[in-house]
């Protein structure tokens, strides 16, 4: 237990296990009522219809409906700040007090144990979307929302090392303590306060008790169901975690996961001040107290590198659903013949199709003639000469969408008939910046 | 008169006559009365000081309020849909009676005949931000806005055809009686119409006629001063005019002004449905009926090359503020010397500082092995290792930001180090796509 459990494990080790470890028989008609997790599927049945049938037999008195959710942002809390961010991903340090403050609170979310839960956790992040993943969301939204607690898994989830939360006071002490913990901390504390305090016992225990930790419950499976389900990838989508501001509504926070799996170690989830990461605000807050401190963030030129390759990505698509100029090297050269006119060839052509040289391509503008916002008039002038004074300002300085568009129309390259000084007007401003693949 | 007045400009005119012909003397405090265009600052005077007398002294009924703002809307589109798309644009073909419409509409918001307004506005989208260019922005808001009709101009407006509307007969109708349609369009009707059918002569006379003239004018005012200053360029950046919505919705839709100023000849402003562009919308409505038609629109193939430019542009700007790995021909080259040891140059190094080898690349992670997410004990089992299998997915198939932060650690290249079938790991995520310039 001392030892980390992924120590001595083959290099090949994800590769291995999956060929060489046979998964259980797939659940069917006749095993599936063998195949179950009773008590998860007890405590998963028992809360909501607790919650239900007190919500029909119950008051709801205002005092205890404040008081249920403000449990609820503490039991939450619990979990995200706790398990999750601080135990999971060690992305900061928390004081004692801090730490023994989240294991209760936590432990009022009816979860497991912060051990059980992280080595959950901790495999879910090494093996994302593969069968080591024991919410591999591949597998479905129910499955990743409650099935794979609800079902035996068909497959042990991969190795994950906890021996640093083995160490842990706090840790161990909850571990001990935990079934005490639940009851004081899920039951007892509920109903309790609201009891004492206002007289409203059964209140609390409906309000405060049950449905807010049926609360609690979803909102962490929203986790690994929804924010592997809905919304973007703004850091990479080689996985399913998305960012959305609903799941973050959710789930206090926990909602950009996209962020989070890129991202595993920086205690935010959220990296702009507008979004809603009430989790990040929470420990930011402990921080100004000295009850947490070193918190961790990757370095802001990585995070960066990750959206800039995702924008790129999808620029890169419209690039290539768009039609292009022909290359240059698809359009024939036209030599300089006769050296009384430099522009003979096109000239002799022009009689037959209307042709005009800007910055030494030669285009056929026929498309064009009436369409010319400047008039026809000043193409005709034109035809068989060279334009590129005019074009590019002489007359009028056309739009960078204008050159675009000429560029489209080439016909020809005429050798020798790029002058001097207009070298930048060859490429159209639309091929000047390009997205590249390596 | 017939023939276009471009017609015989030499080939490099704006530069010539920027150079050739003086402005105007400044004005200045001695000289300004003798600068000033009376006419102009009687209307821009006069209008606003009936419309605030009036505010003050006249009750305002909702019928006639509901009367006045349509009646901004009709004398708006007049400008809007009449005089500056399909006159000074030609992005459509309208029937007769449109034409009838729009020109007796456009008298009733008072800013010139047709042929006058067209000639301006055309020097202005042929000249934009040079001299030439009546309202030229750089001159300052307040110049662009009114100082342009106020004081007399300093240089001529360059040269801009409006041969085509010459020949028009509704375009000549308007200018024959110009006088009696602003007189007619301008203050009868607002004034009639509420006058007659709710007996509110007095209101239509301050609020249809004065107070909505003061609004279509600024309306109209507005997209020469505030849509070359409010707002981005998302289809190019090389002059003044901007997008933003607050302009669009003061001026029916012109505020599209960026999109506009490419792409002139388009009869629309705004490409998108949800964009606010009750021009369009109108044109688009005539058309249903047969009494608009050839509506022009740029091809979308363009329109997204300079989306697409401008989206590369701002990429650009992220790529070179961003910090990347050295270049590979700045790695020193570590040749393989001793036959039964393929890392031993590595391995020997590692005594001093940690070096792991993933892809043939060796890497420094001194900084990172008390960070590792993963633990230490990964890190350290790997120090003069070869850890690419272990890296790309056998331990953990590390994110691309993970691949990306490995690659910021590189300090030399394995000669022949690199192993088969990992070619394309050698490129980090973050550098496979790039933003490149031609
Ligand atoms: C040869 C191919 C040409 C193409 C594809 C072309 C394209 C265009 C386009 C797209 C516009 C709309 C405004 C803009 O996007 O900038 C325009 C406007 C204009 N063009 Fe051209 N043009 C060509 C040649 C010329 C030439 C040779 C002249 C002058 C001799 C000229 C004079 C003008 C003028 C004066 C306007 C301004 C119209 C206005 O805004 O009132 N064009 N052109
Ligand atoms: C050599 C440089 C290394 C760097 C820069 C590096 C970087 C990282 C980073 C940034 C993470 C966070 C998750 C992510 O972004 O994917 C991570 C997680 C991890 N790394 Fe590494 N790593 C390195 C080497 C290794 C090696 C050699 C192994 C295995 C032998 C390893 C095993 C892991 C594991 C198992 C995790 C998962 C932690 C979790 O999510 O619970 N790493 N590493
Ligand atoms: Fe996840
Ligand atoms: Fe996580
Ligand atoms: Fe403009
Ligand atoms: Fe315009």
């Amino acid at each position: 237990d001392e030892l980390p459990a992924d120590l001595n494990i083959p290099d090949n080790y994800v590769d291995y296990t999956l060929k060489n470890t046979k998964p259980l028989p797939p659940v069917t008609w006749n095993n599936w009522w063998k195949e179950l997790n009773y008590l998860s599927l007890a405590i998963l049945v028992v809360a909501p219809s607790i919650a239900l049938y007190g919500a029909f037999t119950t008051k709801l008195r205002w005092e205890t409906a404040v008081f249920a959710s403000f449990y609820y942002f503490v039991t939450g809390v619990g979990i995200t700040a706790g398990y999750h961010r601080l135990w999971a991903h060690r992305s900061f340090n928390a004081s004692k007090p801090l730490q023994y403050f989240l294991a209760a609170a936590g432990a009022g979310a009816m979860e497991g144990s912060i051990k059980w839960w992280s080595r959950g956790h901790r495999a879910h992040h090494r093996y994302t979307d593969t069968d080591l993943d024991p919410y591999n969301a591949h597998r479905g939204l129910l499955w990743s929302h409650i099935g794979w607690m609800i079902v035996k898994p068909r497959r042990k989830p991969g190795v994950a090392d906890v021996s640093d939360l083995s160490k842990n006071e706090v840790v161990r002490w909850q571990h001990r303590w935990y079934v005490w913990l639940i009851l004081l901390m899920g039951i007892g504390v509920p109903t309790v306060i609201p009891g004492l305090l206002w007289g409203d016992w059964r209140g609390g225990y409906v309000y405060a008790g049950a449905t807010r930790l049926v609360f609690v419950h979803h909102s962490t499976f929203c986790v690994n169901s929804l924010a592997h389900w809905l919304g973007d990838a703004p850091f990479d989508d080689k996985h399913t975690p998305r960012d959305h501001l609903v799941t973050a509504l959710v789930t206090l926070g926990e909602g950009y996961h996209n962020f989070h799996h890129q991202f595993p170690a920086d205690y935010r989830n959220a990296i702009r001040w507008y979004q809603y990461d009430p989790t990040k605000w929470f420990i930011t807050f402990c921080s100004w107290f000295g009850l947490a401190s070193h918190l961790k963030t990757f370095p802001d030129n990585e995070v960066k590198k990750g959206q800039l390759t995702m924008h790129l990505k999808r620029l890169r698509e419209t690039q290539e659903g768009l039609i292009w100029p022909q290359e240059n090297t698809d359009l024939p050269v036209i030599s300089w013949q006769s050296s009384d006119c430099r522009l003979h060839q096109v000239q002799e052509q022009s009689q037959r199709r209307p042709l005009i040289l800007v910055a030494g391509f030669i285009h056929d503008v026929s498309t064009f003639i009436e369409e010319h916002p400047g008039g026809r008039h000043l193409l005709v002038k034109n035809i068989g000469k060279d334009a590129s004074t005019a074009f590019f300002g002489g007359v009028y300085d056309h739009s960078n969408a204008a050159h675009n568009l000429l560029s489209m129309m080439r016909v020809g390259i005429l050798h020798g008939g790029a002058p001097h000084g207009l070298e930048d007007k060859v490429v159209p401003p639309s091929q000047r910046l390009r997205v590249a693949r390596h």
